[in-house]
């Protein structure tokens, strides 16, 4: 093949897949010799033949565009819609399950814009301060010179560290700000905590059921989950885990004891008291999935492991992903005796977490906006939570139970047993409905027929249309 | 203890660990009452007994304070300070070398913001076209109505996807915008990407010297480095190489063809194509770390392994932080046949990359500003590599060598062998420069006698200076 002719295949791939799209101006005859390093009489002869193709077309003193009707005609979906973005068709749902691919589907399905994203993992971000927080980035894009990556290398941000223990502080949670240590959310903090405490092949207890990032970071670090029944309102079953422990050698223990996803409950002071104790006394480390915290429906922050943690045992996680922005991706980790080893990961794994969104996040916080959204947060969470609570009691068939959460944004609903969650799962995905799968959140098959539902969104008749439907799917199966 | 006594020691501590600091306010006492879950009297209690300590002083209609003196009283340093930075004593360094603890080291050195950054590995940020991306940044936050997480979920936003694509076909490497996983900096681009070949245990071929995320992202998932001859100007040993395969079972071989930190070399194509005609004859994977893709000082940008790859073995993985902007960590992973596991291990390890610095970035590249950026950078590393360089063999002893860099923005410098590089680097950090010393570079005792200089910042006369002080110390040692 000639020169000009691999030249001229290559733009024309290129506008297949997408990189060029129709109007678009491509590379000046000059700039294409230089980039290619071929002569510009090799590039006037690519041009040339990709006119006579009818890829693109020459204007004058503009130089040459990707032509409408080829860019339609090579290139049959946009690459948007090939990544998976928007696309109306349901994503492939696999046969066998597997944890974090069943998680990576249904959260594919929930990026349909038009679904009702009963199955989000989310919050509505339309809840969220956004506007204020980006005036904050935007401030600071204004006052500085340029970013300095090295002023926030791990630990994080001053400032923001500062802020973040002055919210546990004010809420009666004293912790020392040299202990936090920055993430990218809490899904990097947890990651990190574990492979902190534990190595490949070792075995990690956690609950049952369980948040399924849980059982992702176990599963990515080549660790084994040994699950212990939980209890929808006292928790995880401390004497069951005793009992685990007794048996076998555990490495840590991921728990969520405040609004637990996707239970709801919050364990009382007097059982996180008795788990800390249990774990201390066999030394064992204990990692605390913390993200709802500021989540919560009653007067006050619940308290959480770490208040009762004497030892440094305690690896606290959060993140602001569920109460002030997801997309800003902060989170942070208070890893106790674990520390220095913590940090080092973070830096090791990701090196930082971007600057904008740090110092934006500590610049809101000191402003003071924050509780008065999050007492408005916390009410229509509650409001929301009523709402869908009694409406699937009303739509769906006998036998449906539902939990009672105490915070967060999720409904865990317990089908007749007889309805396969996977199955209901499909067939709302094809009238544009998402939900929670049970499987989702064990390895074992304990939680086929049920599902959680996201009520965090405004609750519409059409939200309420697509519950009744949803109602009525799993009355058929029943 | 009364339970006012409890609160009033509780904020007492919070002031000295600099939670408050001075002249802030502190939680009304409706507030606090309500956040510590105690009555009104009891905060009045201890609000009166922090009063009488001298903690806080209550202003008339405005609330409690903390008093300036007690801020400075109790808290010994400022947390920015005790967080290290802008701290002016010189950090620990450790007395055993462990790779990743002495870049630590380094990394903190160079947060002093006084320092002669020689040993910094990251680019002057003050040469980087900060006010443009950030004014796009500052669109977006005004045109969107809230981030959606969702949409930039992994692979990552589909115009930023499109646009790297394109400048990648405008180079001549076309690839295809459906292979390619954002992700947060090349960090962890490299970080997935190992993992999704190789396992703990296995066995990693690197060069020597390497750059020294490879071995942390070896040492950090469990496997063994295995370094192998690389020369300054040629590159890693293909002939080594194959002896090395032919001996035992290697998982997966980390390269940086291109411009490589530290040595600077630029591989040709043939031995390019001849390194990937080995590899994929006993289908071992490539891990490609081309970040300095951007930087050339030749006429073109160099081909990459990938452009020699028809098996889809070579994982190749890049970044925006060399050559546009560092705190955004906007990287990415082309990783071939690994695709759907990288994409899995991203989604896994941070979920997601933010959505503002994605959008921002694609928003900046289409706009055609980047070229010219370039080109100008481009210049100035070239212009500075060859000032220090000669000065290098000016001001230091008989015996020194460096290397030729072909883009990038380090200098490899060999003393000569008498020279320990780790005192050299411990006394040059108490005169206010910093070096990077060659043991970061490789788990073995090599390159001892070597040390790292960045020339990316503007040549001044306080950096010769600083230069000719280093020259001195090591004129001293040897």
């Amino acid at each position: 093949m000639k020169l000009y002719e691999k030249l001229a295949d290559e733009i024309t791939e290129a506008v297949r897949r997408g990189v060029f799209t129709a109007g678009e101006r491509i590379a000046s005859v000059r700039q294409a010799s230089q980039q290619h390093g071929v002569s510009i009489k090799t590039v006037l002869h690519a041009y040339a033949l990709l006119e006579s193709r009818g890829i693109v077309e020459s204007r004058p003193q503009s130089g040459y565009f990707v032509r409408d009707a080829a860019a339609r005609a090579l290139a049959p979906a946009p690459p948007a819609a090939r990544a998976g973005r928007k696309s109306a068709a349901p994503p492939p749902v696999p046969a066998t399950v597997d944890v974090s691919r069943l998680v990576l589907s249904t959260l594919r399905s929930i990026r349909a814009h038009d679904a009702v994203p009963f199955g989000s993992p989310y919050p509505d971000p339309s809840l969220f301060p956004w506007r204020r927080i980006n005036q904050y980035a935007n401030a600071i894009a204004r006052r500085h010179a340029s970013w300095n990556l090295i002023d926030d290398l791990p630990p994080g941000n001053p400032e923001l560290i500062r802020q973040i223990a002055r919210r546990y502080a004010e809420n009666g949670l004293p912790v020392d700000p040299g202990e936090i240590v920055i993430t990218l959310g809490a899904t990097e903090a947890i990651n990190l905590s574990l492979q902190a405490v534990a190595k490949p092949g070792d075995t990690v207890a956690v609950e049952s059921p369980t948040y399924y990032a849980m059982l992702h970071a176990i599963e990515r670090l080549g660790m084994r989950a040994i699950e212990v029944a939980t209890h929808p309102v006292d928790g995880i079953d401390i004497d069951a885990l005793a009992k685990v422990i007794a048996r076998q050698k555990i490495a840590a223990c991921m728990v969520m004891p405040n609004f637990q996803n996707p239970l709801g409950f919050c364990m009382s002071d007097e059982r996180k008291r008795q788990l800390v104790e249990l774990l201390a006394a066999h030394e064992i480390p204990a990692i605390e999935n913390d993200v709802y915290q500021e989540l919560y429906f009653g007067d006050t922050r619940p308290s959480t492991l770490k208040t009762f943690d004497t030892q440094g045992l305690v690896l606290h996680c959060a993140s602001f992903s569920k109460s002030l922005t997801a997309s800003y991706r902060i989170g942070w980790a208070l890893p106790g005796r674990y520390r220095a080893q913590v940090e080092k990961l973070k830096f090791l794994n990701t090196l930082t977490t971007p600057s904008v969104p740090q110092v934006a996040v500590a610049d809101y916080l000191r402003q003071d906006g924050y509780d008065r959204h999050l007492r408005h947060l916390r009410r229509v969470y509650r409001q929301q939570a009523s709402i869908m609570s009694a409406l699937v009691l009303r739509f769906f068939p006998v036998g449906t139970r539902v939990s009672t959460p105490q915070g967060g944004y999720v409904l865990w609903v317990e089908l007749p047993a007889a309805i396969d969650s996977m199955r209901l799962y499909r067939a709302a995905l094809e009238r544009g409905i998402t939900v929670g799968p049970g499987m989702m959140f064990s390895t074992r098959n304990d939680f086929r027929h049920f599902i959680r539902l996201n009520y965090s969104y405004p609750w519409t008749a059409q939200a309420e249309a697509a519950l009744k439907t949803l109602g009525e799917l799993a009355t058929g199966m029943a």
